[in-house]
């Protein structure tokens, strides 16, 4: 396996400090160890400095936009500033909108809502299924997994070209995946998308924490992301770019703060002035401190530098990946192979083991939080397992039995709050439970996977 | 004016604390004073409860559903027992789903989007715009504005009296004005509407924080409130009642946690099986931490009791209505009288005064946050003002100038964190600037009316 290009001894910056660095959590083999977060992929902890600023920023909370009072307008330039910290954050074109939304899901919605009349859409089967569902009331093409950058880039060259070039077209592709970690060729499959006419949006959501990402230097036509993959766990995400179609679109709520002026016709009937600004697409009262906490987190990455971030996080995937290495049972699942750049998502499996098992011993005698599954990204996982699609299991259905063939797969992940400790122990844990087995039996109820405490 | 029955020596509880009950703000006349935030009709500030809850959660946050780790699986638990938090505080029937959405708005659209083909929709023309706008899919009929909860009752039964009484129809109702207070009749309309087979949701943004509220007594289908509103401002809202059109519905949302299985069909397509429970419309991460918060505010809301929130409230209604009374310049906005049940949300024009120069003098000079506008419910306030629609401003846009007819409408709101000295600051301030006039001039600049700091 090679890893990545930074030396063993090379200084890495400590990690940013995060709410819950002190939690400790009991074992069922007794006593108690602090928590290791590691799924970051799901769901990342609060930036500590990000916490600050919310709780610094809750007393002075207020209703925005109309609102006379000074805590309304506070709040009200507040909001608005964060649109312009992500806008700076994501290296924005001047002319594009910076809509909050909830979450990178609901930005692809969003996005799959404001689609040209007769638009088609192409997106690779291995993307997250918030990128590969949105758009079913379109023309979607569904396009097989590549097996390196470059094939994928020739893969949706192929599939454009085959298109009605005057019609409008979207291309939907991920930053970095949620399963292999891997950095998807954003640059290239633009060029190939405008070359053809076609639009791009990048999902952003595994991208953003962990690299910078510039919409201008990458001319892609939108991105998206969630907050809380980005240290700001608060209910916001963002879809970011093109206006045009935006204010093209129906609303996406229908509701105050989208609607300018709203009037009773006298045949009874009702016509409504929308809004075109991003506030077209963000009726009712908007998630004042969701938007201000990813402003935070934008803010307090950008000025912890990604230079240092991307030089810890790869120091922290070789960790990982070396001492996975040493385990012969084993095996990380990859589209792109070992030498492709990546960010901190690793997902393997154990030969001989209950992928749901081993993440359930991992937290019950470690301390170690992982995740199991299909990861939201079902026909990725199956592909990658190499197995068929018709005996999959489904997200929280039992796994196969021991022995039998993994249906699902452990995915390790981590970002800017995880300190050495945590990936030494999942090295030194997954290598225990490998050689010695693990201590109790596990058993799945209610759809989670629980020692047996029974015996 | 009539007031309401608590007696002026009648002990009432003590204000919850919120946060954000020490901040001062500068006033234009110099020094500081604690800032009076009444205009909880729009976002109410955070129970201090709730943010303490909030605040000693957050650490131990983690992603939910299908991770391993122990607080993934807290945070699964939080998450779910938010929703049994919310199904109790809101009296629901064993068979209701709750929804964690964003907003009422976001709620009511997810209703709109599930409609079963060909229903028809009954909204007042005084609703909201959240929930007059999310329907335009639909046939809507828009009810003219009645002048008491009987003419309301009617009002309707005359206009289901003349649909198909075999195709499905839904009354979208509010449970108390946002412009006025006022209660609306909602067991009355509940029954109205099932006697014609039609379905009623109840917008409970305005009620659910002032008045306890139970969809089995009340007998309607839906509910759909805001956390912001009910002192818990994290991003989240709710949608609670009937499952079945619900789980026919497309997914409000198409992403992961929504999905159960997605599988590649041999011909290249996608299939997917979604989920018929709650999450079915609630893909993408959950807000965790907003439905905590809900949740937080539901007990902390029951536990004080509403009988003793109601009778602070009805304190305070009263003492605003009768300081109001002495002010002959002052004209409150009603649709069903002075005796009518209300919460503590009252609108006004004042007689020689243009009312964004009103809001903006009781900022500027008191401290006092209010709203001015149309608050969202353009035609509601147009029939009140008894003005030409035509000639009406948008929201946000310059006001009639001083002395001409008011285009816009003064909104003071308050509830269970409201001190007295708020309200009685309120009434002195409104006494005084219509006795004395206001210290500086106003001027519009940016949307935004602002002391005129250039003479």
């Amino acid at each position: 396996m090679s890893v990545s290009t930074v030396a063993a001894d090379q200084t890495v910056c400590a990690p940013l400090p995060v709410l819950g660095r002190d939690v400790t959590v009991p074992l069922v083999t007794g006593g108690e160890v602090t928590y290791a977060a590691l799924d970051y992929a799901a769901s990342a902890p609060a930036l500590q400095r990000v916490w600050d600023d919310v709780a610094a920023y809750a007393p002075y909370y207020g209703s925005v936009h109309r609102g006379a009072g000074y805590l309304s307008q506070l709040s009200t330039d507040l909001f608005e500033n964060a649109r312009a910290t992500v806008a700076e954050f994501l290296g924005c074109r001047d002319t594009d909108q910076v809509v909050f939304t909830r979450s990178t899901t609901d930005s692809l919605n969003l996005l799959a809502r404001a689609l040209p009349a007769g638009c088609e859409v192409f997106v690779f089967e291995t993307e997250h299924h918030a990128s590969l569902l949105p758009w079913q009331d379109a023309r979607v093409t569904y396009l097989d997994a590549p097996r390196s950058p470059r094939q994928a880039v020739e893969t949706l060259e192929r599939a454009l070209a085959g298109r009605d070039p005057h019609g409008p077209a979207l291309v939907c592709v991920t930053g970095a995946s949620n399963v292999t970690g891997e950095l998807w060729p954003v640059r290239e499959l633009a060029a190939a998308a405008h070359a053809h006419g076609a639009r791009i949006v990048l999902d952003a959501a595994q991208l953003a924490p962990h690299h910078p990402v510039s919409v201008r230097d990458l001319d892609v036509d939108w991105v998206a992301f969630s907050g809380h993959k980005l240290y700001a766990p608060f209910g916001s995400g963002v879809l970011a770019g093109r206006a045009d179609w935006l204010r093209a679109a129906e609303p996406y709520l229908a509701g105050g703060g989208a609607s300018r002026r709203v009037t009773r016709r006298t045949d009874g009937g009702v016509d409504v002035e929308w809004h075109d600004t991003a506030a077209r697409h963000e009726a009712g009262s908007p998630n004042v401190i969701g938007a201000y906490a990813i402003a935070s987190a934008c803010k307090a990455l950008s000025e912890a530098g990604f230079d240092a971030l991307v030089a810890r996080e790869r120091y922290l995937i070789r960790k990982v990946r070396e001492g996975l290495a040493d385990v012969p049972e084993v095996r990380i699942l990859s589209l792109f192979g070992d030498d492709a750049p990546r960010v901190g998502v690793i997902s393997f499996v154990v030969d001989g083991w209950n992928s749901s098992h081993f993440a359930a011993a991992l937290s019950a005698e470690y301390g170690i939080g992982v995740r199991d599954g299909l990861f939201c990204a079902h026909p990725l996982v199956r592909t990658l397992l190499g197995s068929d699609p018709q005996t999959q299991g489904e997200c929280g259905a039992p796994e196969a039995a021991p022995g039998e063939k993994s249906l699902n797969a452990i995915r390790v992940s981590f970002g800017a709050g995880t300190p050495d400790e945590h990936v030494e122990r999942f090295v030194g844990a997954v290598r225990e439970l490998v050689r010695d087995g693990a201590t109790w039996n596990y058993r799945t109820e209610d759809g989670r996977c629980v020692p047996d405490t029974s015996a």
